[in-house]
Formats: C-alpha cells, structure tokens, sequence
C-alpha cells in the first residue's frame, strides 16, 4: 500500500519495495511476496534466476518460479526483477565474460517473457565496463516495453581498480556516465541508487536529480537509530529522501534488520494498528518501512500552484508566436486568471500616476494611457483601477491586433461602463497612427525568457507616440540562463531523430532537471529608447563555475529566465533568486545542447548567446566554447525562430 | 604555368600563386595578373576590396575592380580573393564588430558575384573566436560553389590575450579545431596554412596532412639564402613542402622579395629561359617561384603503384561480401594481376611441400593439396609452380562455390593441361563432403582487416578435411589498428546524412590522413584450430599514446590493416610497418567515429573492439572509451555486417 496520501501527488515515489535477498528456491516467491504485501510494502526486488547456475549446454533454467505461480499483473506489478549479481563482463577471464553475457541475456529474456516493468542490473564491477555497456546496449535495442535499471552505489568510493593508488577515490556518478555515452542515452535505461550509511556533498547529490533515477535502494545500514531503538535517518539523508519523494522516486529498503523492534507492543510509528492479527509473523524490515511512510507524510503539502503545473512538469512545449499568430480564447483565459501579475501592474502603473501627477494637479491633469497588446482587457483593468485608487483621471487607449480579442474588449467596456474613459483601437501597434501622444505605455509583451516574444520589436514601433518623458511599463528586462543536468528532456528531443528540434527552445515546466550553477545575465533591454544607434541584436558570452564539490557532470542545455522591472521597484518574473511568488503565467526555457556536453570537475563552462534580428524574423544562436566547443546552434535562424 | 610536370600527378599542388600585398587601386589588378601570370605564376591571392574602407549606409563598395575588367574565366582560375585583414569579428568594441560583421558578409557577396573559387579569411585575431565562427557559419550555409579558407599561422605562438601569462605558446592548431567545430565541420571550410621561418616539430606538423589544408601561403621571411645569393628553404621547410606536394596543396608565395638577385644573367634555376624577353620587368618573387618550380621537379616520379591508384584516393568503397555475392570476372582479372602475391604463395608452398615430403621421399610421396575457394585458379597455378619448382608431386582438389568461375577453372585445367593434377569441386567448402584428407590448405579469403570476409569462418569450416597434421596456408593472421585524422573522409561520410553510414567500415586507399601513432595489432587468428572451445568472437581493448610533441588533434576514425603468415616466414600484408611491396589487393580499412573526438595533448587514446558473431552473420562493434566515451558503434550489426 503506499506510503501516504499527499494531495496532487500521483507520482511513484508513493510506492515502497523491499529487496529479496535470499534466493526463494523451489515456490517460495509467492509466499515471500504475499508476506511482503501484507506489511505494506508494495513490491520486490527479487532474483529470478538461481545465483549458483553457470550457463551449460542444454541447461534449463533454474528460475525462481515458474511465470504460473503468480498471475501476470502480479508480476508486472509487484516484481522488479534482479538480475543474477555474479555476473562480470569486464573480467579479465574469458570464461566469466562469455558466461555473463549468455546468462545476462538469458535472465532478461526470461524477464520479458514474464512482462516485467523492469529489471534491475549489477553495478559495474571496475570503472571501465565497455563490455557490459555493450552488451546492455545490444539487449537495450530489443526490449520494447521492459525497462532497465542499472544499480550504482551512491558515493565517492575508493577506486576498485587494483593497480590503482588506494587513497583515490572514484566518483560513482562517472560510471553512470560511461556507461550511458556507450549506451547512446537509451531511453530505457535508468538508474538504482544504492544509498549507504556515507553521503557525498550535496552539491554532488544535486547532480542526480537530473538524471533518471527510478529507485533508490536505502541500505539498512544507512540507518541511525534514535534514543527509543527505532530506525531513523541522519538529517541529511532526510532531505535526500525527501528530495527524491518530490523526484517520482521509488524507495526499495534493502539489507538485514539491525533493529529488532517489537511491533506488537511499540505501534507509535505503526500505520495500521491491525495488520499484527492479519500477519502474525512481522516483516522484519518494517519498522524501515514506517519509518519512510513517517517521512513521506511529514512533507508539506503539494502547494496549489505545484498541483495545477504538476502535469506540464517536463513537458516541452514550442514557445508562442504571439505576433505572428493570434492567440486564443482559452490562452487569454489562461493568463488572465494571474491575478498576482496584475496586481504587480496595478502598482507599477499606481507608482507611475502618481509621479507624472502629483497632488495638487489631481484635479486637473488627465494623463493619457496606452495599452499596446490589450488582449481581452486585463491590463486596462488593472490600469483603471490604479487611477481610481490614486485619484487621477485616465484616458486610455487600448491597442489590439487580434480582432477577436477586440470583440470582447467592446463587451467589457460597455459592460464596466467605462465607454467615457477608454478608446479601443483595433490595429497593430507597430503601424498605428495615433492621435496623440502618450504619457505611459502599459504592454504584457514578454515571453519567458523577456525578449523572446519580440517585447523590444513590438515597443520600438510603439514609442513613436511616447512622450519624450513619458514612461514604459514594463522599464526593462533582463534575461537569465544557467546550466543544466535534463537527461528527460534530452531525450524526449532527440526521439524527433532530427536536428532542428535540438536547435528550439521549448517552454518547460522544469522538474527533473539539476541546475548546476547559479543563473547569470543575458540580454536586457530598456523602454522607451530613443537612441538612434538603438539596436536589438544582442551578443553575450557567459562563464559559469560549478561548485568545487559536484565533481563532474553532463550538461543537458540552459534553462532561461526573465525579470522584469515594470517601474521602479515593482517588479515581475521567474528568475529563481528574485521571482514573484505565486504567479503561474510563465515557465522556463529550455535551450538544448545538440550533444550533452561532459564538463569535468573544476571546469568552466563558457556559452555564448546571439539575438539576431532579420527583416522578418528575430532569433537566437547558441554555442558551448568551454570546456568544448559546440556547433553553432541554429545558424541563420534555420530551426527555430520567431516572425515579425 | 604548373610548377613542372610530374607523371601521373594531376593535383593543384602543381600550381603556385602570389599573394598581392599592395591594394591595386583603380584598375590595377588586370596588369598585376598580367605580370604575374607572365612570370609563371598561376593565380593570385588578391585584396577584392579597399581595406580603408569601414561601412557607412548608401557608400558603393571600392572594391579592387570592376567585374568587367577580368573575364569570367579569368575571375574564377586566376583570383583567389583575399578578405580585408582589418575584419575583427571578435573585438570588445561592438560598433568594429558590427563593422566586421557587414564588410565580410558584403566582400563575400561580391566575390560569389565574380564566381570565384575561393577566397582566404583572415586568421583569428585571438583565441577565442565564436563570433567570427559564427558569422562565417551563417555565410557557409548560404555558399554553393565557393570555398573560405581560413588563414592560420603554422606555429606554436605566443599567445594573443593580454591577459595571459607571456611565455605561453599557443598551438594554431587549435584555433583551427575550435572554429571548424563551432562551423561544424563544414565541407567548403578549408584551411590555408602560413608558413613561416620557424616551424614545429614534425608530429605537430604531421596533423596537418588529415585536415583540409587547400593553400600553403610562404612567407619569403621563411627562406634562406645559399652561397650564390639566391632563396632556398631549410631541410625541413623542404620535407615539409615535399609533403604540401604529395597531399594536392598549392603553394602561394608571400612577402617582400629579400633576394634580389638578377634573373637575366643566373638563368641557372630558371624554368625558361626566354620569357625575360617577354616580360622586360622581371616578377620581385620569381626566384621563390623558381625554387618552388625545383624543388617540384626534384620530387621523385610517383610509382606506378601510387599512378594506378591515383583516382582511389580517399574514395570510400563498401567492403566485398564474398561469401553472400559472386565476384565477377572483373573483380577476379584485377586481383589475379597481382603477381606479388601469388609469388608469396608459391614460396610458403613450397616450404611447405618440403617439410611434409623429404627429399628422400620424392619418388613415393603424394602430398594432397586443397585449394579452398579457388577462384578462376591463380592459386592452383601457383600450388603447381610451387610443386615443379621443389620437384613434389601433388594432388590438387580446387573447391570452388562461384559456379561462374568454376567455368573458368574447367578452362584453365584442360587448357594448361593440368587434367591428371587437378579435381575441380564446385561446392561451398562448407558443405563440402571430402573424399580424402588434406595434407596443405591453401585459402585466399582475407579482406582488408584480415578475417572481415570471413575467412575464419569459412577455414573452420573446411579444416575437417584437412589431416591432423596438416598446415594450412595461411597459417595465421593478424588484424591492426591505428588513430587518423580524416577529415575528407569524415564529411564524405557526413553527407548521407544517417547515423548507418558512421557505423560502416570502408575499403579506402588513405591520402589525405594524419596517421597519428603506429598501428597495433587487434585479433589474431591461427588455422587450423582443432580445440573445442574455440571461438570466432574476440575483444579487444587497445590504447594510443600520441608522440609527446604532436600537441592535440581530433581522431576522426580508425585505418585497419592485416599482416598474415602464409607458412613460416613467408608472410603477406598491409601493415604499414612491415608491408608487401607492389602488392595492390588490399588497400587500408576505416572504421569511423560517429563524432569526432578530440584529444588533448598528450592524453591515451583507449579503444575497443569486438567481433561478434551470429547464426547468419560477423560484424564488428567499437566504441572509444579514452579521452572520453563514444556510443558503441554498430550495435548488434545493425549497420554493416558480412553475411554468413
């Protein structure tokens, strides 16, 4: 049964499974599972194969149980299989090679015939293992639906390599990463952590949760035990347990009992006060087992925001194309539900009024007010309500291209009754002719990496009928990237078996991804600009310095923020540090790498980052120059661009 | 007028330039390229625009000369241009970037305009350079016809950045990699080499023959002055040319003449001897031309191995299938030319025959000779030489699958007279059910990398009818391995534009490589091979370390060779440390890399390499796991594979 019940969260990480050690000869896995259900857990990782059988010619099998002692949906639910842990394809003897890949492939061929979800194989036995790469990576092109998970203990271990000087230590992280270049980033391979009693920084943790871990298998060992003899964890593996329940990881408890606690009299942490009458004989890793169920129910709730994104979690999508394109009702109804973005107008534009008017004019001056982009009218709103809580009086224009939305802003203002105050003009901002000149140009042009919907294309055309002193809300923006660990996204890319897809950004709710660095600058842009050297192409080059104690990793792409500043000091935006909380208008970007990048430990990253602008279009260029250099990513805009 | 004529040798090398220094302001160039082509140079290096020039908006571009004064032929064979050298695409100062970025694009539109072939960027003006790659890449994706050769220094200089310590030196090669990466290997990206006086070491050097040099551009500074006053090169500027000449490079001379010598009276070096009358005003450079014009002549005549092979360079060829297809006559007239090899054979036969049979012996002994896969029979020829030459008396049954060259074969015999000597057996030696025991096997079966046309599948196969003690001819064989830079071979292979053709070995005569550390030896195979274990799967695991002084280079695949005992000491091969002279059944294999690797200066290269076999197939998979990890080529055979 899984470990709790947490609002939002359908994710795996509800589920908990125990490893089998032993190997259940003759029929004991059915009687090892219903035992194991019975005491909450949901699952076993069991040996399918006999450990003692060698390969011999006209040899059957000797499996754990025959695929009719339990029914198909038991197997694919409730086993992962684990593959015989003997087996050693990078020996050096010719023998054990050969028994290990005949072996390796007889047990998963027997695993796919059973229709497990996935099969869980031996960590590698040296830190080179190109023969067991290669071999998983023959099997890996045949499965269909079986998934793969290679078990890595999580450390920073002494090197097993005899000939190696002993005191080195060698980063577990790196096999994964061997293993998976040779296995050409299979989609269905993944990963087990093995957790220990010793955790790396947690910088180097970080690291994984850009990867595919599927499970972590937590070692009895990795246990303290508190002042009344239970089991419980050190605080530091709490946040990496917690870290993986927020990461759809599943925990499978794993080891001997070190705590032999009594179940029946000491039902404190105990979820189910019954299950001693139904299971007279306690499993003995549950008191491990209550003690996740305690930590996954002791997490805060999903906050709403969370659950309302919870399914664009890592889902691309292709960014708008707002000017060339118009948007639909179901889009404004979106965004216009953001009332924490429109408050933050609300007291940009009040800030605004208030300087252009002051106090004693009130009563005279009226201040012209445009909104370019009007949409369906949130911002004229939201404008209207600024003057009416600083008293000044307003005249707006509301400037819309897309005449659908202008039919709805008609509506609105007969219905507001605001006809005496707002002029609605249905035409494109850049090429309107208006009869006079603004005081404050109010526009929701951005994207979300700031100019990447063409705000600064958009407002140069616009502030042709600015006021040399008037004002842009928003005043300018900033765009931000940093480095980024998405072995998910990477691969949902590359299934489109093409270029161009790796040369787009996408709008990504980000989730399994490990941001390695903090996020830096790209371009920002200032409104109203009335330099006639004024340009929108934009040239910048980035150095990011990962933290000393990650060790190495795998770049995946950048993921792109903005802030804005919309006047003064009220601000917008999505930039990690600084964003506004509770706003829910804008996901990240992504920018893929062609090729995910290996950066090695204490090496700079360098990424340079091109806004170009064409006489139809506007894009961006890509390129890593540090530790090595790239491709240039979408040359001339050929992949992945936006039209003026 | 070419440099001289060499025989068999078509290749640009034959023709030298002169590089331009002086703008030709006004209509100056038609008589600099008169002058110059008078002199007997071939081309010009040319400036095609006034380097004062910066842009400004409505300014005409000064260009050099007016599309009219040449012809169009003449624009295209005798102008390389020359792209303005003040370009600094990488500059802090963003308004001589923006400049830069107009000028190259306009001065390149105006040299497509005059259809040249080609035309010289400048070199980097500091190491990091992806704006320039950047804007270059834009303009090579628009390019047809013309190539850019991008003009490097050849030299470990001092670096560039003020920043950095002084007494650093920088390889050029470098800037060339990380600009050619960023461009992405772009097919009409080229490289024009300056040579200055002071040269690196050879290794370093060495990788230049495997990139895409088009022009070596030599600086007069570079020459010394013999004892008669006039320019010579040092002994390695000559090797180094000798080389530039071998790979189809062309000479461009550059730089003010430091010899002044007087052509009229020392006519001694001086191709022809009459043209000071045509041209009064004899060219300042044209004793550099005439030393280049020697050292050209000097070079030895290509033999005439190299001569027929001349258009196979760097062409790529799908291995034979030998054991899937018949060869067709063809095939069989050009391989049984080959008279080195068959010499081979008739020597290790007749040790062999001397061995089985004592000279005591003579008169009573038969020894029975199998010719496996006898073709249309230069093999029974050589057995029959070999036995009349030693005096033995032999049984020859020659087994034959191709029912097509059995028709040759029946021929041959009646013709030659052979019809008491010789059994003709058209069967698969597979299958084939013996009527008596072999005491020789003699077999022909081996491809470029030995047993890739599986000979020692097809040798397992027929060793049941050779006798216990009997010797197979070959007795053993070996295949090699060794590191290239090919960057002809990379983008010939790119553009297919499929992940098959990168995961495909290629029969290829080598030109154009860097051979970047000696071969070494891969799988080893030895017949006959009566053990019961034995297995036609290997693995192997090899590591390169590059010469100290090669500094870094990229490995853009493997060149694969074979060595093979025929009997004794009698051996037959490719490799290139211990070849069979004037011997042209096999030219070299390539075994490429899906992306090329780059590997830093003296770091190993580890490499790995499986024969696997099938029930219907052989195939080879490789992956590089030092500096860093490939994917694993060819997985399960599913590019290239040679069937059973």
């Amino acid at each position: 049964m899984p470990l709790g019940q947490r609002a939002g969260d359908k994710s795996d990480s509800r589920y908990c499974g125990v490893e089998v050690l032993d190997f259940p000869a003759g029929d004991g896995l059915p009687a090892v599972l219903t035992h194991s259900l019975s005491s909450a857990f949901d699952f076993l990782l069991a040996p399918l194969v006999d450990p003692d059988y060698r390969p011999t010619p006209g040899a059957v099998l000797p499996v754990a149980a025959s695929d009719l002692v339990l029914s198909p949906s038991q197997w694919s639910s409730h086993i992962v299989g684990k593959i015989s842990e003997w087996i050693d394809l990078d020996s050096e003897d010719e023998q054990l090679r050969l028994d290990s890949e005949l072996t390796l492939k007889q047990e998963i061929a027997w695993a796919t015939h059973l229709s497990l979800q996935a099969c869980v194989i031996p960590p590698p036995k040296r830190s080179t293992c190109a023969n067991y790469a290669r071999v998983v990576n023959n099997i890996l092109q045949g499965l269909t639906n079986m998934q793969l998970w290679l078990r890595i203990p999580l450390e920073k271990s002494e090197s097993m390599e005899e000939d190696r000087d002993k005191s080195e230590t060698v980063d577990s992280w790196e096999w994964w990463n061997s293993f998976r270049l040779l296995c050409e980033h299979s989609s269905q391979l993944y990963v087990a952590l093995d957790i220990l009693s010793s955790l790396p920084s947690m910088n180097s943790l970080g690291r994984w949760f850009g990867e595919p871990v599927r499970a972590a298998i937590l070692q009895t060992d990795a246990f303290l035990t508190n002042a009344r003899g239970y089991p419980c964890l050190s605080k530091r593996h709490q946040t990496l347990l917690t870290g993986f329940f927020n990461h759809s990881v599943q925990v499978i408890i794993s080891g001997r009992s070190n705590h032999n606690v009594s179940q029946v009299s000491e039902g404190v942490l105990s979820r189910d006060e019954n299950h001693t009458e139904d299971t007279p004989t306690q499993h003995a890793l549950s008191p491990y087992l209550d003690y996740m169920a305690y930590l996954y129910q002791r997490m805060d709730p999903l906050p709403e925001q969370e659950r309302f994104e919870i399914n664009y979690r890592d889902f691309l999508q292709s960014p708008l194309q707002p000017l060339m394109d118009n948007l639909e009702a179901q889009t404004y109804e979106t965004f216009e539900k953001d009332t924490v973005k429109y408050t933050q107008y609300q007291r940009a534009i009040a800030k605004a009024l208030v300087d252009k008017v002051s106090d004693d004019e009130v009563s005279t001056a009226r201040t012209v007010l445009m909104v370019v982009g009007a949409g369906r009218g949130p911002l004229v709103r939201a404008s209207l309500q600024a003057a009416e809580e600083t008293g000044r009086t307003l005249k707006v224009y509301a400037v819309e291209k897309n005449p659908n939305a202008v039919i709805t802003l008609h509506s609105l203002i007969k219905l507001e009754g605001w006809e005496s105050m707002v002029t609605i003009i249905s035409s494109d901002m850049r090429c309107w002719d208006a009869p006079e000149k603004a005081d404050i140009l109010v526009s929701e042009l951005l994207g979300s990496f700031g100019d990447n919907e063409l705000s600064p294309e958009c407002l140069d055309g616009a502030q042709r009928f600015l006021k040399p002193d008037g004002i842009s809300i928003p005043s300018s923006y900033t765009s931000f990237i940093q480095p980024v660990t998405a072995s998910k996204l990477h691969n949902d890319i590359k299934a489109h078996k093409d270029i161009a897809h790796f040369e787009t950004a996408y709008v990504v709710k980000l989730h399994r991804v490990a941001r390695l660095a903090p996020p830096q600058e790209v371009f920002s842009f200032a409104h109203p600009n009335f330099s006639p050297k004024a340009t929108n192409q934009r040239y910048t080059k980035l150095q990011f310095e990962l933290p000393q104690d990650t060790g190495s990793c795998l770049v995946h792409g950048f993921a792109g923020y903005f802030d804005a500043v919309l006047y003064k000091d009220v601000h917008l935006g999505i930039e990690p540090n600084t964003c506004t909380p509770n706003m829910f208008s804008w996901f990240p970007i992504f920018f893929p790498l062609r090729k995910p990048i290996y950066v090695p430990s204490e090496s700079p990253i360098e990424v340079h980052f091109w806004r170009c602008c064409g006489a139809t279009k506007v894009w961006y260029e890509w390129a890593l120059v540090a530790p090595s250099p790239s491709p240039i990513h979408n040359s001339n805009g050929r992949s992945y661009w936006v039209g003026l």
